[in-house]
């Protein structure tokens, strides 16, 4: 696999540092290769600006994604962001690496993501979901938390993780084409001991190892909805985005 | 009414620029006192550093939230950062105003609230969910997409817009007190005439001036929740985050 691991933590003595590195050991001793985007060792700019475009299609009022259609076109794209997209093209697996800011990325990853998945690149022009431009790739999340997994359980307090985790796996990942492995989700490392955090570093090596056995989290296929998108009668949800479809018709089954 | 408007686009031409005017000509003309914060206008820098605590607590180490709670303690947060939580504290009502970036907060409103929602400030030590520090205020998410609204229904392609605002509305808003409105969501900018956009700004100005009359969105209080924050048997869910477990007991109930 050639696998791409983009990184957000800005200090080399963090567990997310430790992940990384045995990431990149894990990944390379199996004969994989792999190039690493560490944003923060990068001074990587998260913030989309007009800027950007130095030769912009309407100069007196830029739309974001229009203006980068027309420069991946003309092939203006600023060169960090050109750079990084071509990791992006070339990658079969994709990994975002990060610590868990308020149930996201945190900002100089969703700016990553803002300024590298353009449109006229890896979406647009009808092509989305199960017919996105990376289609064929796979991706997963891995990211460190404070809280503790039964607060994100079906029942926690702070939700189940697959629905929080919904607009990255969904509207991010699966909306350009990605095959969405689940996440590895090392939780509350900050009230583990050190032994404990070592143990989940060998637990995260032995999940790598074993990445290419792994089957993609279910979506629906475009195919599955309507004109206007949505979901046709009698196709099941597969997936939690839909899921009040499936409590309607489970409820309208009651006797 | 005291309210904070936190603004993310670059272009004063934009809709959202229009809706950000509107806002706060709707708001003061009723009374309310208005305060802007418009992020790109003030350049602020969305990216968490080590460099952001000029008297950390463990240099060697640096964990942000800690040291949030520190620089907290010891009036030693960042400047721009003090300011913005200074504003944050003194509204009762903040409305989060932005273009939906990849079913999210742009990167740069990421960082504000990456940034500003200060572990030690707005929570910490047992202040959370209907505990939160910013309990007693409210907040709305208001916000411009390319996409239609059939395919964020509950049947949409996109999944149900609940679902998908569900990290932002429990995970930063209510997790830190706020009690949340539905979001005022101006779709499909981009699809419509002038004529339709106008009118999509006076149906702000409207929804606007009958703010105070809305009722939140539902969620379960801590108290609903276990010792290990599990729902407690018997307790319905009132909200998406725990929407399977409504489905399991529907499920459960079928003959």
């Amino acid at each position: 696999m050639k696998v791409l691991i983009v990184c957000a933590h800005f200090d080399a003595k963090s567990f997310n540092a430790s992940l990384l590195e045995t990431a990149i050991d894990t990944l390379t001793a199996q004969g994989h290769e792999v190039r690493v985007s560490d944003l923060y060792a990068m001074d990587f700019d998260p913030v989309t600006r007009p800027t950007d475009f130095c030769s912009p299609e309407n100069p007196d009022h830029i739309r974001y994604d229009t203006e980068q259609r027309h420069a991946v076109e003309t092939g203006t794209l600023p060169e960090d962001v050109k750079a990084e997209l071509e990791k992006l093209l070339w990658c079969d697996f994709l990994i975002l690496q990060f610590p868990w800011y308020w149930f996201g990325l945190p900002a100089i990853m969703k700016g990553w993501v803002d300024k590298v998945f353009a449109m006229g690149a890896v979406y647009g022009g009808g092509q989305w979901y199960n017919r996105g431009a990376l289609g064929g790739r796979r991706a997963m999340l891995a990211f460190s938390t404070g809280c503790f997994p039964s607060m994100c359980g079906p029942d926690g307090i702070n939700g189940d993780m697959d629905i929080i985790l919904w607009p990255i796996h969904n509207g991010i990942l699966r909306f350009t084409g990605f095959d969405v492995l689940h996440p590895h989700v090392s939780y509350s490392v900050n009230y583990k001991s050190e032994d404990q955090r070592r143990q989940m570093i060998k637990d995260y090596a032995v999940r790598l190892r074993g990445l290419s056995e792994e089957a993609p989290i279910p979506f629906n296929d475009r195919e599955d909805f309507t004109r206007d998108w949505r979901l046709k009668p009698g196709i099941p949800a597969k997936s939690v985005g839909q899921i009040k479809t499936a409590l309607n018709a489970s409820e309208a089954k009651k006797p």
